[in-house]
């Protein structure tokens, strides 16, 4: 089930690049606009809790549905490290009503694709069809978000699974195992520490009752976010979604999703790995910042602008500093992982080219850090790495699925339709003086976590 | 109520060193010893579950009684981080039958001592005082196991207590707030990374409701040892026992105490704390390891003598080089403690002296560890070793609390009576390949975390 997984950061970079990169077609789309019908968001609860979104895409007859369980690897028990994702692939399995593989068989009969991922703050399934196909896909979605058979068959099945999955994923692979344990470094308190797949002691002790008590739980209407976007009508989702989902009985209300929290960091910290398997150094270094859901106003939206002037691509300064005028680096950047329900991570990143060391690469790194923290930007770059974001936003208008990301994910992760309507309004309005701030609040290097990966004869480092 | 606490490092190595200072004098007492029925250990049950251990001492007309609950700071629920830490301060409040001071009046006018200590597996109340106040602290301690007033106030007031003693024990100081973030490093899943005594945003957060919920789980007598060590029959504190702890109604069985464990440790991690306080630079590196209740057979008693003649004295390795052959080095050594319920931790120390650099003291102390592991140890020096336990526990005899601190450890560590009793046995019967074996296994640089302590001046180290 390799195929349906898009969980780690992979994901999590995917949502945030998508989130930055459609904006301001909502922002064209504001009710004062002309256009502003054919993109208006519609958002409604059903009886049993479910939340209900609508964006309407009438230029081809195809429809996304998606359905956002607001469960993530960051809200598991302790010790069941991995009972989140393992819920990915369970969800797959025969139902009351359905065997396993039938749900993927009608998809794909349909000439309709479907996948699932898993993240921190949210579990979703999606399935893109014709819209002809709308009610079946809800009337499947629905069966399953209580009806799943959990054998200790189909359990022990499924758990080797994934543990073959985290072999082949993470432990087969340097990079992968150095980001584990440089998650881990940077939190240690916040869950967002433990990794998504899970810890392999934990996932192998994986069980029935685990997963019944997690189901149980979790995957009721009123823990849903489901997103159509497409090209249907608003009232034809409220009539289809009362018909199917509607007949499932809300479950009891959860308690709110208050996690552990980051206590202040006061030191330095290294990772370092140092495996045959690598060819060519790399290393990242690290900051907990503030996500949209915990800053306080403007701070998120400055440190998107930050990630995106200092490293958020070609015409960044740490592209342009280090790959093109020095010519130590093969690649160098920066990103920021806003869509969060607890606070996030502030990356900069940096391999060297030739005969350069990777020491030399971190330095000048750190000095265009340390340069955009104590001098800020000029108010040229702030208006061009705004109007890059504008300019992308225009090819994603097309994405009829980067759309509904950007809306489950926010509102999975604490926002509402309003948050992702006015967004593009407060990027615009982000300052160089508070881009400065946040820089200089947040990327300390005496409160800063980097991973090294090296290769053996490096080990020496 | 800073005299009470004794949480942190501290306790823990105190009762460590108590551990290996006193073994001996079980093995001397063994029933096939003259002396033996003078150091015979009674254990028993009362009805309600309560553990009850006696350890003779009659050279003296005084009697230590310690209660330990089986609960420390790493069972807390997750985002109650120094609760039970908080727990040692609110059982001195008012019950519904003492007032506040009640206690501590009655032990000092009888010309007795009173104490208490928190750590990650136990939190633990003890009295010396002369025998015939026996039933009267017995009286006490049932009263307030159960009897506790837990009011809004009493939580307010005790509350900023704690976090006043975090402010002056851990933030104010350096070294604390390096080593919270050094375990919080080297533990990555298992509840020891989390300080006893909290993280400061979750200490402030701790309520009524949480304090409610936490006593009536933990403090029952089926959670308790009682040890008590002194001048007193086996009889006579059975009698006593059942009298007061006996009354106290035996509370719901608690699940067994089993907590997320550590995945494998791939990397090698720094943390680095500069600080304009520091004038002598420092450093230590540890490893994750197991602990007498976690490994296998003889492999802690070989960690034991490991640690001893690495670096548990001024004979040992790391002294003799680093301290007085090479001079560098202002302290140098290592240890283990093992009196733990879950993998432990062992670790390597050094700080230079002079003009000695900091990185020189940790090349020469991972020189010493790389050697010990290559080339293992001598029967000489193993035997030495063996010899310097015998030695410190004949003075440890003197010691009735040291006494009750070995058997009250080990019984709240998942140990039992005669795994006290057959310890020094199985310390005689490690080998030196044994020893060369744990150190080989464990003790790889590759894997390990380090702390620095630096003074500002070289925060460019």
């Amino acid at each position: 089930m390799t195929s349906r997984t898009e969980w780690l950061r992979g994901t999590l970079l995917a949502t945030s690049l998508a989130f930055v990169a459609t904006g301001p077609v909502l922002a064209d789309s504001a009710p004062t606009n002309g256009k502003a019908a054919e993109f208006k968001v519609t958002d409604f609860l059903l009886d049993n809790g479910m939340e209900v979104v609508v964006i309407p895409d009438h230029r081809a007859p195809i429809v996304t549905h998606m359905v956002w369980y607001k469960i993530g690897s960051a809200d598991e028990p302790p010790g069941k490290s991995g009972i989140a994702h393992f819920f990915e692939h369970l969800m797959f399995k025969a139902t009351a009503h359905h065997a396993a593989g039938e749900f993927d068989r009608a998809v794909s009969d349909i000439g309709g694709s479907n996948n699932a991922f898993t993240s921190y703050d949210y579990t979703a399934f999606h399935e893109t069809v014709a819209p002809s196909a709308l009610e079946l896909m809800m009337s499947f979605e629905a069966d399953r978000m209580r009806n799943l058979i959990l054998t200790d068959d189909v359990i022990k099945t499924e758990r080797d699974v994934i543990l073959e999955e985290r072999r082949s994923r993470i432990d087969n692979n340097p990079q992968a195992v150095l980001d584990e344990e440089v998650d881990a470094t940077l939190w240690q308190n916040q869950p967002y520490r433990i990794p998504v797949i899970g810890w392999m002691q934990e996932m192998e002790q994986l069980n029935r009752v685990d997963a019944t008590a997690f189901y149980n739980k979790y995957y009721r209407p009123n823990n849903v976010v489901l997103i159509v976007a497409g090209d249907v009508e608003p009232d034809t989702v409220k009539t289809l979604a009362e018909k199917t989902y509607g007949k499932v009985a809300r479950g009891p209300d959860l308690p709110p999703r208050v996690r552990p929290v980051e206590p202040e960091q006061n030191t330095r910290r290294t990772v370092t790995l140092t495996d045959a398997r690598v060819s060519v150094p790399s290393f990242s270094t690290q900051w907990v910042v503030p996500s949209y859901h915990t800053a306080k106003p403007g701070e998120a939206e400055a440190l998107d602008l930050l990630a995106e002037i200092l490293g958020g691509g070609n015409r960044s300064r740490l592209y342009q500093a280090l790959v093109v005028k020095q010519g130590i680096a093969s690649s160098a950047g920066a990103y920021f992982q806003g869509t969060m329900l607890d606070d996030t991570n502030f990356t900069v990143y940096g391999a060297p080219r030739g005969d350069a060391k990777l020491a030399d690469v971190e330095a000048a790194v750190d000095a265009e850090v340390a340069r955009i923290a104590s001098d800020g930007v000029t108010p040229d770059e702030l208006e061009k790495a705004k109007d890059r974001y504008v300019r992308s936003m225009i090819f994603a208008r097309d994405k009829q699925d980067s759309m509904a990301n950007i809306y489950g994910s926010t509102l999975a992760t604490g926002g509402n339709v309003q948050d992702v309507e006015q967004w593009p309004d407060r990027i615009r309005k982000v300052t160089a003086d508070e881009v400065k701030a946040v820089a200089a609040r947040y990327l300390v290097l005496a409160r800063s976590t980097s991973g090294y990966l090296l290769p053996q004869q490096q080990a020496g480092n």
